[in-house]
């Protein structure tokens, strides 16, 4: 078991119209807002007007058209450009994963002197940051409960995870009534995110009966319960399950003491979204089957045959090489049946960059060093056989 | 799934060595420093010394002596005093659970002008409270990870729980190596305490597959660490599991969105703990499979079945009640095998003040809207059949 330091100040309410509470939660943090937002969906669910309405006394500034895979030019850019004009207080975001990112980096950048770029891509750290509350309309991305962003930057192909223990959210308003509505795509999309998440923290050399326990917990819950969200979008005990499951995934809570993993599938991820500019979670559910048999040798066995066992049912008995390979196939089986795309070439992705990603990915994502090390070649191989 | 509000900003520093972050941690809390302590086994473990070395800048006052099921006088009364007569800025305490919310009750008493047992039975609610760092010398209350404690008054026969979001640790230094020499017996009744702590959280109507998940990958990490623990005390990976795992156990995080339970078992024990001073895990671990029985009923007995099948491996083709039956049996045999004595009248308790418990408890306990609602009948049922 490893040395850690570990803390989540975050708080989280959860429920049904809990979004009564924002008043409560904003006053502290001052009175000059940004609200952050994106295509306009929180207008559709009449969540935009429920904010103005609740925070009437607030002065609100507004920046909308947030993408996924968000960018840091114009988003973070114009973020921070409309915090330091009007001395904003606080960030008020309300989306998913993508807007709540985006608005980390404006809440670090705006706090800054220099190019916001200097923070995310870690060459100066921050040294202070907006307070962010959220209010969350997207299960997936666990950013309501981690001090990390995902930032885009479309000339250079560069999609950059950063880290900074400043990018709490000081709240998370979790009503899994807002997710009713998302479409079956994102809520497939959503759930292969998350799990990947878990099976990253899994998959590594040193973990315990506790964590091992919680990420299986964590599996089972979010296949089940993506399935009966798809039958019925709006099972209210689905949604909340689905929320609670995403929002553990990427603080460590599931996972404390084990050894570091690398998170090959989301370092290998993030050069397709930026190339392609693709949904996250889909090109996780394209890429984690393959990995999975691509890393499956005596050393890894292990780790497959408990997944395997412990979240699939398989037969323990059987010899291990079978487990295994039935849990990577089950994997395969159980993105494809709730609709994900299970080829690049579904999601737009030819053969003709293969090379250029892998060499990008095997120069910035330190995957050599990942629980099952991924060379160049190992990288190339695998997004070839995603085809 | 219940709407809920949860915080823990705690900040966790484990694993071997971690102490040498104490300077860093206590340095933006003040100068002056309360170190709090039980009956000198810390000295034998050669960290009084160590803190001291650590510590050698600030200005240390000490309060000794405190004793399991920490008492109100004189220990609370006392730390209240020291830190009100030198202006004290912190509490550092270090010890089992006992210092601990004993440390935490005078932390809300040095910050509130009249007399702290206002806020330990609710009749004032604190508005501030000193900050608190601990170095946990034991696995079992999960007391360095919550905001509550509990406090024995003797003349009274109290035993009050007292919970204060004041009250959350600033930081909890989490050592596996200092439970080595943890005796044999104590390792036992902390295995009971944490297990009791998951299982009030578990035996609930409403709950989720992941909550459920994470309950009994707590109990089986728990039964399986502890019977490592007991064969080689000094088996790091055991003591460091078993560590973590009773720090989960009483902050929420293990049951969000379950109902509240009411924590039958340690409303009773509350009260033989109070009556006789014995150990609060060994009264568990004698009332816990007693209180099962009890409830075991058409209502309950699918908990009982999910318990068996996921915590025991019981085959879950049997009858449901030959499952509930065999889980409860496997529960009062794990706690035998561990060394815990499962008669009151082991501990010291006879007959003779049953009547007058099970009345202080149906008056103090609201066990009467627990899950499986308790008359004074049925807890006085429950303590007969723990004899």
């Amino acid at each position: 078991m490893q040395n850690f330091d570990y803390q989540t100040p975050t708080r989280l309410i959860f429920g049904k119209g809990v979004i009564s509470n924002l008043p409560e939660v904003m006053k502290p943090l001052g009175k000059r807002i940004l609200l952050t937002y994106g295509s306009g969906s929180i207008k559709k669910l009449g969540l935009y007007d429920k904010v103005k309405e609740l925070l009437a006394e607030f002065e609100i500034y507004e920046l909308s058209d947030i993408q996924p895979n968000p960018k840091y030019d114009p988003s973070v850019l114009d973020g921070v450009r409309i915090c330091k004009q009007h001395a904003v207080d606080a960030i008020l975001a309300v989306g998913g994963g993508s807007v709540l990112d985006c608005s980390k980096a404006i809440a670090a950048g705006a706090k800054y002197d220099g190019d916001p770029w200097d923070l995310i891509s870690y060459k100066v750290s921050a040294k202070d940051a907006l307070p962010i509350v959220d209010i969350l309309t997207l299960a997936a991305t666990g950013s309501e409960y981690d001090c990390g962003g995902v930032i885009s930057r479309t000339e250079t192909n560069d999609k950059i995870g950063y880290v900074d223990p400043h990018l709490f959210p000081v709240c998370s308003i979790l009503d899994p009534t807002y997710t009713f509505s998302v479409l079956r795509k994102q809520t497939a999309a959503g759930c292969a995110d998350a799990m990947n998440h878990v099976m990253e923290q899994y998959f590594t050399e040193d973990t315990t009966l506790l964590n091992d326990g919680f990420c299986e917990a964590e599996l089972k819950s979010l296949m089940t319960n993506t399935k009966i969200a798809l039958e019925n979008p709006e099972d209210y005990r689905a949604r909340a399950e689905l929320m609670l499951c995403c929002t553990y995934g990427c603080n460590g809570i599931l996972a404390l003491g084990n050894s570091a993993s690398g998170w090959p599938c989301h370092g290998m991820e993030h050069a397709l979204s930026a190339y392609y500019d693709i949904t996250h979670g889909e090109g996780l559910a394209i890429l984690t089957p393959r990995w999975m048999k691509h890393i499956l040798n005596d050393k890894t066995v292990g780790r497959f045959v408990k997944y395997g066992v412990n979240v699939f049912g398989i037969d323990e008995n059987l010899d291990k090489y079978e487990i295994a390979n039935k849990a990577i196939e089950e994997t395969y089986k159980f993105f494809e049946s709730i609709g994900l795309p299970m080829h690049l070439k579904e999601v737009g992705i030819d053969e003709s960059r293969i090379e250029e990603m892998a060499h990008h990915i095997a120069v910035n994502e330190g995957l050599e060093n990942a629980y099952a090390p991924l060379t160049e070649k190992d990288i190339t191989a695998i997004l070839r056989d995603s085809l």
